[in-house]
Parts: C-alpha cells; sequence; structure tokens
C-alpha cells in the first residue's frame, strides 16, 4: 500500500487579496500546488504572469483542465454561489472563501449541488486557527475561570469600511458579512449548546449601503451571554477578548495576544479601602488588593494554517474528516439571517 | 435687606457608610451643621457620639426637633418612603440618599407629599459631580468628537456584591438600583431626546436574591445607543467611558480619569499595512499610523461636590433653582423599572 500522499492541483478563482494570500499559504504546504488563476480583471491576471503563474483565459477554461483537483473560490461573496455549484457540477472539489454567500437558502442550493456531484466542499473559516481564539478557547475548555458567564469578542478598527465591493450590499458587503462570519463561527465552537435568543444593532457610521459595524448579543440555552460587536469607526480599541468566570477574568487586548488572566485566591479576603471620587465613594468597586488575587499570563495556543489545507486534502483521500463542517457553516449563516432581523426589527430573535 | 445666608441644620437619620460621608462632607461647607443623627443600631449611635454628634433617641424626636431644618434619610431604600414622606408632613425639608425609593408609585406618593407640605425634597445624585462624567459630557456637549453615535458608561468590581442589606431584595439591594440609578441618570443627562428602546440582562454570579450586574442598552430618538454595564465579577476592569463620535474616540479607563481622545486629522490618508495573524490578514483593522490621528488628553472638568448643598440651601432660600429635579429622578426610577421588565422577558422594551 501506497502511504505517500499524492498531489493535489488547485486553481484560484479571483485573484484579490485573499486569493493572492492563498496563493503565498500554498507555496509553503506539501503535495499542495497552484496550478493557475484566473480574474475578470486584467491586472490581476498580469499579476498572476507576474508571480509566475499560468493565467487561464476564463473560468470555463479553469473548469475544463483535468489537472485541476481543487478550485479555490476568492471572488467577491454574490458570485460564490455560482461558482461553487458550477466547479461542483464540473467534477472539481471546491474551497470557498467566507461568507460563503449570502443566505442560507444559497447555502442550501450549494450544499446540494456538493452531494449531488458527490465532491468536497468547504468553506474557508481561517480564523479558526486564530491564536487568539484558540487560547481563549482553552481558558474555556479547562474551566481556568470556573464557570464562564459571559464573554466578550470584539473586532475594532478606524478606516471605516474597505472602498472596494465590500461596501456595496449587492456584493455582499458590510461587516456582519465580512467579519461577524468569523467571530461568530468562533463564538459557536467554543460555548456549547443551544442559542436562544439574539438581539442586535448595526452602524451606518461611514457608510449607508452596508453596516460598517453591529453589536450582538447571544443568550445561550446555559444562561452564557456572549457579546460580538465589529466596528471600523473605533479610534481606540476595547480588547479583542474579555471572558467572565465565577472564579476569574481573562483578557486579550490585541492581535499580538497581549493579555492576562486574573484569578481570585482568597474569597473570603473580602474587606475593602473605599475608593473615593470627587463626588463619593465606593467599597463596592474598590479594586482588589494583591493579596487576593493572582496575574497570570495566558496558556497561549499556538497554530499553524496550514492544517486548512491538510485537512481538506486528507479529507478528499478518505483519511481524515473536514474539519469545517458545512452544518456549522449553516447554523452561522442562519445567525447571521437572525442577527440581521434583529437588527432591523429592533426585537429580540428567537434562534433554536 | 440682609444678603447674608441663614445658618441650616441637618439631622442625619441612618449614620451608616453614606451617612457618615455626609457628616464629613457637610464640615466643610459653610451655613450648615449636623445637629444630630439618629440610627436604630445602638452602635452606630455610639458612633455619632464619638464624633461629637449628639444622637436623637428616636426619629421621632428628630421630627419633634424645630431646629432641624433639613432631614437626611441615608437608610436602607426600603424605608426611604415612609422616612421621607413623615419628615415632610412634619415640616422639615428632606434630602434623600439615591436610589430614591423602590418604584415610582412610591416615589410619586413622596412627591406628592411635598407638594402637600410645600418642602423642599431632592434627591442625592451625587454622580453628578463626578469629574469623569462631566469630563466626558464637556467632550459630548463641546461636539469634541463629531457626531457622537455610542458612549458606553461601565462600573466593574471584582468583591461580589456587599454583604450588608444590599444584597437582599426586600431592602433594595441590587445593582440596577445600587449603581445603575447613577450611571443612568449620568446618562439622561448626557444625551437629549427620549429614549426608544431598552434592552437589558441581569447578572447572578454571587447572589441568586438580587442582580450583582446588568447590562442595558439604550435606543435614543437621535439613534444614539448608550450601553450601561454594572459588574461585580469582573477582575479585569474595561474602561469607565467609551464614547465613539464620528471623527475621533474618547476612553476614561478609571476612577483617576486616566484616558485620552483620539481623533482623526487626515480622512483622505487611508491606506494601511494589513495586520498578519496566524490565519489570515485583515486590512480593515490594521490599526492607523500617526500620520492619520492625533492624540489628545481629555479636558477634564473638576467639581465640588459640596456644589450639592449649596443648591440645596439656596433653593431653600429662594436663591436658586433645585439642580437634581423630581421629574428627572422619575425618570430614571421608570428607566430602571424598564430595564427590570425587559431583564424579565428577555424583550426589547418600548419606552418614551
Amino acid at each position: 500500500m501506497d502511504t505517500k500522499s499524492r498531489q493535489f492541483n488547485l486553481a484560484i478563482v479571483g485573484l484579490g487579496g485573499m486569493g493572492n494570500w492563498h496563493r503565498e499559504t500554498i507555496e509553503r504546504i506539501d503535495n499542495l500546488q497552484v496550478c493557475g488563476s484566473f480574474d475578470i480583471k486584467p491586472a490581476r491576471q498580469q499579476f498572476a504572469k507576474d508571480h509566475g503563474l499560468v493565467p487561464y483565459e476564463s473560468f470555463e477554461a479553469v473548469l475544463a483542465d483535468p489537472k485541476v483537483d481543487i478550485v479555490l473560490c476568492a471572488t467577491p461573496n454574490d458570485v460564490h454561489r455560482e461558482i461553487v455549484v458550477r466547479s461542483l457540477q464540473a467534477g472539481k472539489h471546491v474551497v470557498c472563501e467566507k461568507p460563503v454567500t449570502l443566505s442560507s437558502a444559497d447555502l442550501q442550493a450549494m450544499i446540494d449541488a456538493s452531494k449531488q456531484a458527490d465532491r468536497l466542499f468547504v468553506v474557508h473559516q481561517n480564523r479558526r486557527w486564530d491564536e487568539d481564539f484558540l487560547t481563549m478557547k482553552k481558558v474555556f475548555d479547562e474551566g481556568l475561570l470556573g464557570e464562564v458567564f459571559r464573554i466578550e469578542s470584539r473586532v475594532h478598527g478606524s478606516r471605516g469600511i474597505p472602498g472596494d465591493w465590500r461596501q456595496e450590499k449587492r456584493h455582499g458587503g458590510g461587516m456582519i458579512l465580512d467579519w461577524g462570519v468569523h467571530t461568530l463561527d468562533q463564538m459557536l465552537l467554543l460555548v456549547p449548546g443551544k442559542v436562544k435568543k439574539v438581539y442586535a444593532s448595526v452602524t451606518h457610521v461611514t457608510n449607508e449601503l452596508v453596516d460598517d459595524g453591529f453589536c450582538a448579543e447571544l443568550t445561550f440555552e446555559s444562561g452564557l451571554r456572549a457579546l460580538l460587536e465589529v466596528g471600523t469607526s473605533n479610534f481606540v480599541s476595547l480588547p479583542r477578548w474579555y471572558m467572565l468566570g465565577r472564579d476569574g477574568t481573562a483578557v486579550i487586548h490585541d492581535w499580538s495576544l497581549k493579555g492576562e488572566m486574573v484569578r481570585i485566591t482568597d474569597w473570603s479576603k473580602n474587606d475593602a479601602v473605599p475608593i473615593r471620587t470627587a463626588a463619593g465613594l465606593t467599597k463596592t468597586m474598590a479594586p482588589r488588593t494583591k493579596d487576593t488575587i493572582h496575574t497570570e499570563p495566558l496558556p497561549v495556543v499556538k497554530s499553524d494554517i496550514r492544517d486548512f489545507y491538510r485537512n481538506v486534502m486528507a479529507t478528499i483521500e478518505g483519511k481524515a474528516e473536514i474539519v469545517v463542517k458545512l452544518d456549522q457553516v449553516m447554523r452561522v449563516m442562519k445567525l447571521m439571517e437572525a442577527i440581521f432581523a434583529s437588527a432591523e426589527r429592533q426585537q429580540v430573535v428567537d434562534f433554536e
């Protein structure tokens, strides 16, 4: 029996910023190579040539090339469905950028096409490999803070919404679809159980056409509450992660994973010197003294994003189970639809 | 005409932590003196003696003393109503600690008693004089951030709820009544216009009987959203204030007023070097470079809490208008009731 893995050829459809990120990443992955690319923009066809790729002359040419095993769809969001379905029908396996598409009905059609063609269809939820997420997941899974009752996940920028297709509704722009799809996917992996209630609001600070930020509170059946927030007009950022347990708090401030855990060491020592402000005093809100708490570094988890493609190849070969499952992707899509509905109606929406 | 202010005598009913704070503060106020106190606890009667006060032998003795101009009610919240109404009926002016009482119906009865007796009834919303609040109000009023679209006001401690009557529902315990009454009062003074929607949730981390924290989102008719949060199991605190405008962000981290404003200087410079994380890259969330933003100190506002009592005395003398108005106090009370209702029903509540 030959245990050596076979070689996989991948064609990139849509060679923008993310398409090129895939090209660079795949260069560092064994048994996988980019065999070509196609982009509707001539400048990006030239970019392909400049980087040693052979550009296909059309999307149809990609589909017609028998050496293509996997199509990567990295186009604007509104054409994902067509590209994915046609690629599957042409017998290709498909990796699709996130958000997979613009509605759960679209996604169902894509899933159906995948089943019919008996080909792998997987969504590039790459931020499952982000180390800030994996570190908070470890804190949660190992119960390092005691019972967790609240998790806050924020992504704050101050550049407004990008000036490309991401600011147009018909192309699937907006921050719920762009960043919400990551933070929601992470939160649903982090917290077990059903999401019972969703309340959300959106902002239109720099853009009227699509949301340039949102805030969503999820209530899980356990009672745990999760706050998800994305902002693009935040000139001072609040922490990327903030997790509250009965016995401590964990925080990750930024992309560099600067953060800490502060845990209680002695509940019985509860006396406080009141804090005086201009107008009064407070004992309740007096900071704890060092003798009852312990500040510790986070148990940082390292990751290798190349594992995404390694898992894709192993799944195609029947040697592994796919990590990014379609039912998970569907759940996130439906949750985004609930967030849109809640924000529009200004009401709490029942979810699961 | 005698322009010299007359001398006012104030009797303290309830000489706990806050009652004693009043005693100390009044020592530094001209034309006002504490003429005695009453507390149902013998130890606090002794405390009065130890600090040079003559303790009254009963609440009735306070009311019967003609030299008492003003009664300060600083008891647990559930007996405010009785003490305030009886004091007014005895012809005394009344200063009442916050929260003024436990329901808007109670408050209405107290307001009615004040009108009937033609005596001043004022609530000690002392945190209107807190310098963090006054500083953020200046940032807002002077439009230093451009149009403000979101304000977050957080008070985070990690000592659980106090172990005294504040953990009992029948005494009016819980953090909505204890700290919410301040932060809501501040927010309603800060933001003009009606509050249209209220969504709130409460926590019971260290206490089952009363809320030991809450989170409330208010939507104003202008579209501005305000988040109010109080927590008592937060071992790492998020900033006390966070204000987002179209052209900048202001933050106050803690009681010492540590904070800053970051404002945009050049919207046209928008290019970014993408941030790389373990699993991907982002241009949208790349921090701004120094050439397009300006970080500035906050325009710190100083205050003198003694102005509260100076205003009370001037109002009694007909020389000033009362600062803490009863219709404002009633509005906050009704907003707290909306917060309780929203949290219980897990629904958005229409407010004004």
